[in-house]
């Protein structure tokens, strides 16, 4: 079908190694010149034809609304986004398969897209991890026109999602509560390969402790974790004879039975009719793993089989020395079944004495269809859950599976441009702008204001006047204790102009700036709107510029 | 952050050259062994540990339910997942990072997984395109347990998405009609760069006619479409000077001026109060793209500005022999809209005279936010829209962003397995089965039958009984006119069994089978189910291993 594709090498190189050379590759194969739409090229193209390639502009990339119905959002992407910025160029080939769709474009606006990259190219932006909020630019980019303008898909794809799949995580985070351990098991009903990567990697910026993904632990040195499937269960029969059941005793070195231990087990116990090749299945996994047993329990059933067998091993398993994990719950009614096997374990734990009193406190994980109303009802309902697996609902984004990220051209050559829409909250704001967050004498983020570079800033004990953007009526004046600045300088035309931050800080970061932000801005049903303004001067600027390009619409 | 990182070179292989060296590798790079779950290595080593990795198994990858609230599902992604399997080893480096994940495993297991591939692998799939419905395995996986285990995650990940997306682009095109244009313009929402590239090239098979994604213009030469957005648009002021504004005519080569003409068209059509840097944009454009001017319309306002900016510019090029495409509505009422642009393109046409006539049939393209439901409203408005562009919710499948495709062990050694559940939905069909499409007399599809291999199949004209899996009453005869069998030798271990098909191969099929569907199981809303039965031998086969595992609950 196709007549090109990739190399699917990984390639091994250091952060270190990157450093030194001073080249920073997209992690994605796909990250090229070519990752863009077709109508970037054509404009890249009337840009040039009309001389105008390198006026200089200035673009914001931002978003309308929170996602998910809330009042928060962390900003994730940014290291992707100068990753790709460091390597933009076209190849030769990219420019022939060009030239195959605009066979009318001069040969020397070929020869000029086969020069480009993004030496003159500035961006600001917010760290990554931030806690952010709607019109807020999360990246202001400035350059030429058309180089700045090819940007703009490749950078809205891997922000939008990354963004979106960090605040769902965190809202998992939230809604769990923080001494759950949160677990990514999103791959296989993810968008794809990539897809599953970048949430993996995007879930644990918004506080997940691990995932499933094997390879995305390899890229990025975060915790894998999973046990067995259903599969491997029910590859096991009451008829199945392992090779071997001995295990060699963890501290003397004695060999034992541990099939033979584990129908111990459950005769001391008291459980009859467990299903044969479940036990048998969770022997040949102990065997594998006696440092790391956590069964899977709902093969058969969950109360009458699974849980009695895991038990029944954890016992066989003790007497050769080793503590058995825990085990996984992936159908049913999870608080009612969590509620039961604690009791379980409880009971066991009762039942054979002092040495086996860890029984109460193994791990239970529960791992279906889970999302973060489903959390919320299992809080209420009270729960035993020590781990939860999130798949689907976490890499999909089920509850809204896109963010509205947009790039809009806010000034030209020293010009403020705005992009009007019959719908105000559309409508972008113009000019070169920073951002400032205001915080109280908490250390509680109170309001985000908008001001243009360069004019009065708010300062901590001095009262500025802030206004809604575009309701003349709304206003407050705030004393904020203390003031960040929330933009800075991450590229240099052509170079980092600062170091990366580490998967570990950006998370770290966005976990910490999540426990500023006020309850009521975090609660998952009506949250209150965190207020973002603008400073007096923007208003007036905005406002006298949406006049003077709103065309008086006549009616005849 | 990370210390490692992919090569991102596209390599340009050609599919006869791949042929020759029989090497099938996957498109995307992070298609490799790692790209699984954990559990699936965890399980690999209790199988080896145990001495059951050569087991013979069995597993289907089906799905239990139709995406969308529909009766229907295209599948696809087989290409990939044959070039996954095609592909499948562990490296050094691969085998040194799972070493430091699971310390304890014995190194003979490493040897051993440095050894496998998928030469004792074969797979049965559906055709890729095909029309499939739940419980009809898409693939049937067999081969040495451990093996085909460790498939299970990328399998599913790579024929969920794909599968998904495919089905959604299908019902926009039912949604749409036949006479439409469909453009897929998702890039900048998906789940990062290659759930775009899936999304292009899934959506392309489930009927679109083209993407706004250069790379997988170039990835998969389909139809790559785009024009300009607001950004272009608004970089003109109405102080904006163009350096030059002179075109040469199409036919005498005799230099006009467009500007000017434009303006004269303006006054011509009676427009006053029009976006001055609008219309010096729209004429930049018309300028590099004098063929193919297409312009977005709703950057200030859009029946006061931009259509008649977009008419006057269609006006000046029409004096210089050139004619204009047509123009893009990205917000508002689209019906409305459309219907009162198209009434000024008629008037314009009327205004200028007979060599304007076509003036009438401009196209009109929409693509602001739309979703299969938008469609159908839009119809039941009428309107005047020739092309769609989809993009976020076309992408992101926003109305159910996963398919639950699952992969289960029906049978190992010989030994038929199930997988229970307390919801009978959920219980897997036991056993190596094949399927049959039964058809009418008119040609339509009426069951999918499943049956034990080379046990009894359904044939033409012979009376077969159908049984629901497991309602015991749901019963019935079918005297089929024509039977199918569904499912072929994909890859033959070690090798391709059969030539893959090309992309357009796979579109023409998924539509021509869509053609064939009863107009009822179509509907978009509370469609008739489409039946999937088995055969009366594999009803009283699972019904019996059905009963075997169930343990009887005990109440006390």
């Amino acid at each position: 079908m196709m007549d090109l594709h990739r190399s699917n090498d990984i390639e091994f190189v250091t952060t270190e190694q990157e450093s030194k050379l001073g080249v920073f590759k997209p992690l994605n194969g796909f990250c090229t010149s070519l990752l863009t739409d077709m109508y970037q090229i054509s404009m890249s193209y009337a840009y040039w034809k009309n001389g105008r390639h390198d006026n200089h502009a200035i673009f914001d990339l931002f978003f309308r609304n929170n996602p998910f119905k809330g009042e928060y959002t962390i900003f994730a992407g940014l290291e992707e986004c100068i990753r790709y910025i460091s390597d933009f160029k076209f190849t030769k080939a990219d420019i022939d398969y060009l030239k195959s769709l605009m066979p009318h474009c001069e040969e020397e606006f070929w020869k000029w897209l086969l020069s480009v990259n993004c030496s003159n190219i500035k961006v600001y932006a917010l760290n990554e991890g931030s806690l952010c909020f709607p019109r807020v630019p999360l990246l202001r980019i400035e350059g030429p026109v058309a180089i700045a303008q090819l940007l703009e898909t490749p950078l809205l794809c891997l922000v939008n999602y990354a963004t979106l799949v960090a605040t769902n995580a965190i809202r998992f985070r939230v809604a769990s509560g923080k001494n759950k351990r949160l677990l990514e098991f999103g791959l296989r009903r993810a968008q794809g390969p990539d897809g599953a990567i970048s949430a993996s990697r995007y879930s644990y910026i918004g506080g997940f402790d691990g995932t499933s993904n094997v390879l995305a632990g390899a890229l990025f040195r975060m915790a894998v974790k999973g046990t067995h499937a259903h599969s491997f269960v029910s590859s096991f029969t009451e008829k199945s004879v392992l090779p071997s059941t001995k295990l060699k005793h963890k501290e003397n070195g004695k060999e034992g039975d541990l099939l033979a231990l584990s129908r111990e087990g459950l005769k001391e116990l008291g459980f009859t009719h467990t299903n044969e090749g479940e036990l048998i299945a969770f022997v040949a996994f102990a065997l594998a793993f006696p440092n790391g047993f956590l069964a899977l329990v709902d093969t058969y059933n969950t109360l009458s089989s699974g849980v009695p067998n895991f038990l029944a091993v954890a016992y066989g398993l003790h007497q050769l020395g080793y503590r058995a994990i825990g085990l996984r719950l992936d159908s049913g009614d999870l608080a009612y079944l969590s509620k039961q096997t604690r009791s379980c374990f409880h009971e066991a734990a009762k039942k054979l004495g002092e040495a086996f009193s860890y029984f109460s406190t193994f791990d239970i994980v529960a791992s279906n269809d889970l999302n973060e109303s489903t959390i919320l009802s299992l809080n209420q309902q009270v729960h035993e859950i020590n781990t939860f697996g999130i798949g689907t609902n976490l890499v999909t984004c089920q509850a809204q599976p896109a963010l509205g990220g947009v790039y809009k051209l806010v000034e030209i050559d020293g010009v403020p441009r705005i992009k009007l829409s019959e719908i105000m909250g559309k409508i972008s704001l113009p000019g070169r702008k920073e951002a400032f967050r205001l915080f109280d004498r908490n250390g509680a983020p109170i309001f985000d204001v908008l001001a243009k570079v360069g004019s009065e800033r708010p300062e901590p004990g001095k009262r500025t006047l802030c206004r809604h953007p575009f309701e003349e009526t709304k206003r407050a004046y705030v004393t904020p204790t203390t003031v960040i600045a929330l933009h800075s300088l991450v590229w240099d035309c052509g170079k980092l102009s600062k170091p990366l931050p580490t998967l570990d800080q950006i998370r770290s970061f966005a976990i910490q700036q999540l426990a500023t932000l006020r309850e009521d801005h975090l609660r998952p049903l009506n949250p209150t709107p965190y207020k973002v303004s603008v400073t007096a001067e923007l208003y007036s600027f905005i406002h006298d510029l949406w006049l003077a390009e709103a065309p008086i619409v006549e009616y005849s």
